[in-house]
């Protein structure tokens, strides 16, 4: 039988900067490096970020069930990230409308942050550094970027000279697939922008102006540094010059991560990259979701069901089972029935995995398990395929199905790979919760139910229906469904 | 009625550098600036800091809960914090150990540190800063005192001169009551010591050895931050540069407090303290918590009853309980015998807060509630008594315990002030858990118990004692006891 690290070697990435799906091939055998952008940290995560960082936990998930050792950085944007041109940034501008410190803002959103991906289930990342962490570092490479002429110092600001590198270094524009010469044509002056040699120029250390709060000295006065570099110094950092994998959102590939190429490339002569990789957007019932439309919705506002876009409310694992059903690169739709029917295919996962240990033990197999678990590989293998795994997973719960209603059994062999192979994909790989309810209190719950179902059984073999009825409508208005079946009786909670 | 703001002007805290309690003016009326010493970030928290920081949490909160605007810094040590007089820091160390990267150690024991003190339910400080966050500041706060001649460079490394700014500027050891000739008389040499012109004196900026991994570039070449100054840098920068409090564990007075000050006077001519707290150790049956003696348990092995210092496990609620029990600045002891009465003080707090609604509205008052209610902010305003108020908070359970037994009532208004008292003592300030069960599924499980206890008590009534104590038996197996009162079948989950 094939182990995880065997399936290592058919994985395929498709690579953003050359269009097309490579097999994977870490810089170091046996060993991966990951980077994904995470939040500036100036507001609630928006959903459309939680599914980036889900989809990333989900490929940091499988690299390490195959055995890689992973280290997977993702930043914390709290300084530096500048509203389009102007001289302020996302924190400090938040900071002054609501007359507060801006480390207050920052520490506000990240344990927000952290609280909705604890929720998700979300593994954290190995580092979680931050730009004030780095700020030295950002102040060095901006130094080193200078003396090799290809940025200019204006009033107390620098900026990366994008013609220059071009010309000299290499192609801006390679991983959006933008030509310079068309972005030049396009652009229309932006207020703040006079400083800068040419539009597509871009801060690699900005001036503070008196009332900025956020300021730092570096050799050309106080300042705070740009937000592109803050992600090229923290992934070189921590991975080295070059690395294996970029992630980040789709919308992040222009200009952020063009300019990340362009200033790792200055700064070591490597492309920094070897496979960028961007997830792409949610929608919501078909429309771009976007707070001045009000088509927007936030984690916690699902959870609770406090909304007024869903008719009720959703978990944090039925959340994630959705986010599962569209490939990381492909547009998802959040909609009622998208969330409906992932409720359905979560449940429909657990009790299939809850039934396994009921299968009849045979010395002939009537489901083909080893070939089954290979095909889910296989589709986690193809870039990440997630739908097509969880399809692949319906098959194996249909085979379940079907063997517990009676037709035919597995060898011991066959059904002990099947649960660890449910068992794998599901909590390992997918990172569902393991149980419908946490915590200890689900033991009790769980108890309590079934001290109940035991007196319904007793009273329905004496014929006593009054009360019978009775326990399966009290526990039916505590929204606890009965379900009578061939293996006795079973429950949901709704 | 008072309203909390009232009790604001006869708050008295113990003032470690005075050795007094004092009435709490503010710097600036209203608002509180409170500094509290984080976790260096190397290792599991202990259960010892868990107590500090709960300590502070309670301050916190009693400090909102008076209407106080409060900005309550704690940071994280991930940098600069020194193995006795090595050349090595203990992230470093951990890291070396390891064979990792600093930062992925510092992640680590960072994630498991807020996951502690969520269990806890411990509210976020208002700003977490990092040391590796503040390089630039610890580096220009060097430079200042270098300038005032209150510090030498030696190989790269910059030492605070304590002989001189005890002569020059203020005493040093004011804070813990020392001596400097006595310290002198007393030190050994130590190895690495030889740098010094005295063994008092202590790093600024540490040179570091070409091993060292947390390394930043500064004026005297590559090196760290020494720990002391942290403190200074971060306590100031947001808190100006002199604030209300500052707190800690008892065993930072000295030398890390003393040095606080000293390079806060260094800085600004000012003590940069007004108030000066110290929590006290937690002892485990009696003895010192040391893990080369074994007497120790982690906060996860109470949780969890995995460990063999208990018989049973305790929540991180009964745990909160627990430390409640003595005033943040008196030893406390652990012990299975303080855990269970912790556990049986809860739950009497918690059956009395559910009685309340009970009371019986009658025009006369059984129990005089805000004289009762002026005693628990007298309690607190004793330098935050927690046991006092607890005392108290019990007379006024069992005042809630004799009138539901039939003995008088309460008028509508005092009932509800009763209410309201129970509430933001138990909630707002002590920070106890409003539920037994945390969550959506603790209503369930309520639920279903009371389906249970309703067809148990008409098995009763039937004389069916048969199905009745069944019931209660199956119940009590899942650890969930049914107690018969007057006031119907209650149940405690144990």
């Amino acid at each position: 039988m094939k182990k995880p690290e065997d399936y290592r070697k058919e994985l395929k990435i498709y690579n953003s900067l050359t269009g097309t799906k490579e097999i994977f091939t870490p810089l170091v055998p046996g060993h991966v490096g990951m980077y994904v952008c995470g939040p500036t940290v100036y507001n609630h995560v928006h959903l459309g970020n939680v599914r980036t960082f889900v989809s990333f936990d989900v490929i940091y998930r499988y690299f390490k069930h195959l055995g890689f050792k992973v280290r997977y950085v993702r930043n914390i944007t709290d300084a530096g990230h500048l509203e389009d041109d102007s001289d302020e940034d996302k924190i400090s501008k938040k900071a002054r409308l609501e007359k507060t410190e801006p480390m207050e803002i920052v520490q506000k959103y990240t344990v927000d942050f952290h609280r909705i991906l604890d929720k998700m289930n979300n593994l954290p990342p190995s580092i979680e550094p931050t730009a004030t962490g780095h700020i030295i570092e950002q102040i060095e490479a901006t130094k080193a970027i200078l003396e090799k002429g290809l940025a200019y110092e204006v009033n107390g600001s620098v900026y990366f000279d994008v013609i220059k590198y071009n010309k000299e270094v290499d192609r801006y524009g390679k991983l959006s697939g933008r030509k310079i010469e068309e972005l030049i044509a396009r652009t229309r002056e932006l207020e703040g922008q006079e400083e800068k040699r040419n539009p597509q120029d871009f801060a690699l250390w900005k001036r503070a102006k008196p009332q900025h709060i956020m300021r730092w000295p570096s050799p050309w006065g106080e300042g705070f540094p740009g937000w592109h570099l803050e992600c090229t110094v923290m992934s070189t950092k921590y991975l080295g010059e070059q690395f294996d994998i970029h992630g980040g959102g789709m919308d992040l590939k222009f200009p952020h991560h063009e300019c990340e190429i362009a200033q790792g490339k200055a700064l070591s002569g490597k492309d920094p990259v070897r496979y960028w990789m961007h997830a792409n957007m949610l929608t919501m019932n078909g429309k771009k979701m976007s707070k001045s439309t009000g088509n927007t919705l936030l984690p916690e506002e699902i959870f609770s069901g406090n909304n007024d876009k869903l008719t009720k409310a959703y978990s944090p694992a039925v959340v994630r089972f959705f986010f599962l059903m569209a490939q990381y690169r492909n547009v998802l739709d959040l909609s009622e029935e998208a969330l409906e029917s992932a409720e359905k295919g979560l449940k429909r996962l657990w009790e299939a995995y809850g039934k396994i240990d009921k299968i009849p033990q045979t010395g002939r197999d009537g489901f083909d398990v080893e070939k089954w678990r290979d095909s889910l590989y296989e589709a986690m293998n193809d870039d990440f395929n997630t739908p097509v795994t969880l399809a692949r997973m319906f098959e194996g719960a249909k085979a379940v199905n079907k063997i517990t209603s009676g037709e035919g059994g597995l060898s011991h062999e066959s059904k002990a790979l099947l649960k660890k192979t449910f068992k794998e994909f599901m909590f390992d790989i997918f990172g569902l919760p393991e149980s419908r309810i946490e915590g200890e209190e689900n033991k009790n719950l769980d108890g309590v139910i079934r001290v109940l179902i035991a007196l319904r059984n007793e009273a329905r073999k004496q014929k006593n229906w009054e009360l019978s009825d009775k326990i399966r409508d009290e526990l039916a208005a505590l929204g606890i469904k009965l379900k009578d079946g061939k293996e006795g009786t079973e429950y949901e909670i709704q």
